[in-house]
C-alpha cells in the first residue's frame, strides 16, 4: 500500500498539471446502465459480479459491481456537458474494480478485485482527445520509469486486443525475466462510441450540436507485481529506493568486550532521517547480523548500512547495496551524502539495467520459425512484421501460443505469417 | 473530492505518528466470516448488499459487499499476530462501504454507499487499546476543528446506540443549525468481542496466550454535509479556506473608457499563488461583476479580491470576506499579507462563532417538559440526568422523537425520566 500511495502522489501532481480532477462515483451500476454501450457491455459481461440481493430484499434491476466506470461517469457528463465552456472535461478516481477471473488468478497480477486508477476526459474536437490519450500513455511511462524503474515497450493494441468499445488502445508493455510480457497501462481514443449512446452532446459557437469525443485511460496494481519479478533475485524483493518503504537500514554489529555501536547507530539514523530518508535502525539483541542482512535483503531495502567497533575508532561506515551486492566503506563525516547519492545510483541503475535486459529481449524475426525460436526458447518480444489481418494474428497464437502484444505502423515488408505486404510492426510473446 | 482528500492527507500524517499504516482488504467479504460475530452480524444484516453471481454462475456462497472491515481483517490479524513483537498492529483503510438505508438518504448525511476511513488496531493491554480508542477520538476532534471549522461535543455511546460488537463508543457530536444533531466520528473499544470468535492470540513473556484488545474507528464523508449546513447561508457554501479548492477569486471590475485592471488582476493572482494560497482570477468578458460576485459567493470561495481602474491609481485593492461579508481597502503591496492574514482568520472565525454557536445550543434542563422544549422549540442539545436505565431512554425517544447523543459519567443527581439517582449526564437531541 506504501507504495500504490507512492504512484498515487506522484501521478496527482501530475495530474493537476494536466487539468485532471479526482472524483468519485458509485461502486453499485445498474445493469441497464451497463448495457447502453453494446460492445463494451460483451466485453465486460463474463466477468461481472453482481449483486442481486440487498437486506432481505431481491432488487427489481442486478446491479455490477464496478468492473469500470464508463457508464455511470458518462451519465453524469452527459448531464454535465452543454457548450464548449464545459470542455474538456477531466476526472480521474482511484478506486477498486472486480472482475471475475475464473482460472490463474495470481498476486497483484490478475486478482478477482483490484486497486486501479481511471481517468475520463471529454474534448471537443478528435485532435484534443488524441493529444490527451498520448499525454496519458506519457505520463504513464514517465511513472514507470521514475518510480518503478521499468521501462516499457509503447505502441497500440490490435483490434482483437483493444479495450472493447474503444476506437484504439495505446498500450506500454513490460517484459518479464521470464519471457512473458504485462500489459502495463492502457490509454484508449474512445472516439464518439460512448458519446453517441450516452448523448454527451455540446453546442459550439455556431449553435450546432456535437457529440463530444473521448478517452479513458488506467493504471492498476498489477505494476507492483511486475516491479516485484522485474528487479527481484533469489534473495527476495529489489525496492527501487523512491517507493521504498524503508530506504536504509542501519546494523550495528556488536562485539563482546568491545565499545557498542548502537547509539552511534541512533545517531546516524537522526542525520539520515532528516535529510527526508526513511530509515530505521534494527537494534534487535536476540538476532545476528547475519539474520538481519538476510531478513532486510528479503523485504527488499535498497541500501544497508554497517557500523561496528572499528567503525567507531576509525570514523567509518560500510555501505551495502542491495542490488549490486557492492560494499564500499565511507568517512562517517560524509554519510548523509554518500546514502543520498547511492540510493539516487540505486535508482537509475536498476532502470538501466532493466533497459538494457529489455533491449537484449527484443528481437527481430523474420519468420516463423525464428518467432517460436524467440517466445518459447529464447524468450522476450519476438519482433515481426504483419499484414493486419485476423487470421494471421489467430495463426501467431495457434501455433507458438504467443500474442501481439502491440504494433507500430510500417509499410513494404512482408507478413510473417502470409507473407503479404506488412502494415505493422508487431512485438509477439507470450504474457501474463 | 477536494475537501475529502485534504482531510485524507491531514490524517494521514497524524496517523503515521500514531503509527498507523495504510492497507487495502477485499470488497466482498463470505457470509461466513460475516457471522462470525453475531452481534456484529445481527447489526449489520437487515442492511448488507448481497453478491449472488458473477458473470453466468451463481456464487455457492453469498458474498457481502463490505459494510464494515471487522471480520475481513480480523481473519488476518490471526495469521499474523503471534507474539508480543507483533504488537500493537494498527492498519487503515481509506475506502468505501455499503449499507442499504431504504430510507430518507440525504447526499452526504445518509447514503447507501460513503466514502470514509477505517482503522483496526490490536494491542496487548486493555489499557493500551483504551488509550488508543481515545487517542483516534482526539485526532477526530482535531481534524474537524483544523480543517472543518466543527466544533463537537465528546462523549460515549449508550449500550442502545453504541456500536454493536464494540464493549463501548466513543463519540463526537455537532450541533446543526436547525437544531438537529449530527454523529462525526466514533472510536471503539472491541475489548475481546472479535479476538475470541476470530482466535486472535499471542503469546507473552511467560509463554501464555491471550486474546488481544481491540479498537477500531472511522470518520466518513459526511462530515462534509456537516460543514455545509454549519457554515453555509442563504447565498450558498462557506467552505473554511483550509479545505476550499479556490481559497481567494480575483475579480477585475471594467470601466469602459478606464484603465482595464484584468493584467494587474492576473499578476496579483501569480503573487498570491506563489505564497502557496489556490487563487484563480474571474476575468470573463460576458458576466458582470455582481453576477461574478454571487457565483463565487455561493461556491463558497472564503475570499473575494476586488479591482477596479481607481485601484490601480491608488495602488489599493479591496478584500471581501464571504463569511461576514465585511470588505477592507489593502494597499497593493500588502497583498499578499493581507490575503494571508484574512484567510487565517476566516479560518479561526469560523470555528469561534459555531463554538458559541453550540454553547448557545446546550441547554441543561431538569425536567421532562424542559427537555421537550429544548428538542423541539428552542432546538438543541438538552444535557439532562440519566439512571443508565434503557426504560428512560426509549421514554425519552418515544415521547420528544429526541435521542441520546452520548453520555458523560456522573453521579448523585436524579433522572430526569424516573427519578431514580443519575449515573450519566446525557446530551439528548433529534438527530440526522
Amino acid at each position: 500500500m506504501f507504495i500504490w500511495d507512492r504512484i498515487k502522489d506522484y501521478m496527482n501532481a501530475e495530474m493537476e498539471k494536466m487539468g485532471v480532477k479526482n472524483s468519485y462515483f458509485p461502486l453499485l451500476i445498474p445493469e441497464s446502465l451497463l448495457k447502453k454501450e453494446s460492445e463494451h457491455f460483451a466485453g465486460f459481461t463474463p466477468e461481472v459480479a453482481w449483486v442481486t440481493e440487498a437486506g432481505d430484499q431481491k432488487l427489481e434491476e442486478r446491479l455490477a459491481v464496478r468492473p469500470t466506470s464508463e457508464t455511470i461517469m458518462y451519465t453524469m457528463y452527459a448531464k454535465w456537458i452543454h457548450g464548449t465552456s464545459d470542455l474538456p472535461l477531466k476526472l480521474n478516481q482511484w478506486n477498486s474494480v472486480v472482475r471475475w477471473e475464473t482460472s490463474s488468478t495470481r498476486p497483484f497480477l490478475r486478482t478477482k478485485e483490484f486497486l486501479w486508477q481511471e481517468a475520463h476526459t471529454a474534448h471537443a474536437t478528435r485532435e484534443e482527445a488524441l493529444i490527451e490519450a498520448k499525454r496519458a500513455l506519457d505520463l504513464y511511462e514517465r511513472t514507470l520509469k521514475e518510480l518503478l524503474a521499468i521501462p516499457v515497450i509503447k505502441g497500440v493494441k490490435s483490434e482483437k486486443e483493444k479495450f472493447k468499445g474503444a476506437l484504439f488502445t495505446f498500450t506500454l508493455e513490460a517484459m518479464m525475466p521470464d519471457g512473458k510480457a504485462i500489459q502495463m497501462a492502457t490509454s484508449h481514443m474512445l472516439g464518439q462510441n460512448f458519446s453517441i449512446p450516452f448523448e454527451i452532446e455540446y453546442v459550439d459557437e455556431k449553435g450546432n450540436k456535437n457529440y463530444v469525443w473521448q478517452t479513458s485511460w488506467g493504471i492498476s496494481w498489477r505494476v507492483i507485481g511486475a516491479m516485484v519479478m522485474m528487479h527481484g533475485d533469489d534473495k527476495g524483493l529489489i525496492i527501487p529506493p523512491k517507493v521504498a518503504p524503508t530506504q536504509v537500514v542501519i546494523v550495528p554489529v556488536v562485539y563482546k568486550g568491545k565499545v557498542d555501536p548502537t547509539s552511534e547507530a541512533k545517531r546516524m539514523a537522526e542525520e539520515i532521517a532528516k535529510a527526508g530518508i526513511r530509515v530505521v535502525v534494527d537494534d534487535r539483541q536476540d538476532k545476528t547480523p547475519g539474520y538481519k542482512y538476510n531478513e532486510w535483503e528479503m523485504k527488499g531495502v535498497p541500501l544497508r548500512v554497517e557500523v561496528g567497533p572499528r567503525d567507531l575508532e576509525n570514523g567509518t561506515a560500510v555501505l551495502a547495496r542491495r542490488d549490486t551486492g557492492e560494499k564500499k566503506q565511507v568517512k562517517r563525516a560524509d554519510l548523509v551524502g554518500e546514502v543520498n547519492a547511492t540510493l539516487k545510483d540505486v535508482q537509475e541503475q536498476l532502470y538501466e539495467r532493466a533497459k538494457k535486459k529489455l533491449e537484449r529481449m527484443t528481437l527481430p524475426v523474420a519468420d516463423m520459425a525464428a518467432l517460436k525460436d524467440v517466445v518459447t526458447n529464447r524468450k522476450g518480444f519476438a519482433v515481426a512484421n504483419w499484414c493486419g489481418a485476423r487470421e494471421c494474428e489467430d495463426k501467431v497464437y495457434e501455433e507458438t501460443g504467443a500474442t501481439i502484444r502491440c504494433i507500430e505502423e510500417t509499410q513494404g515488408e512482408n507478413c510473417i505469417v502470409c507473407g503479404r505486404p506488412a502494415k505493422y510492426r508487431a512485438y509477439i510473446s507470450r504474457a501474463y
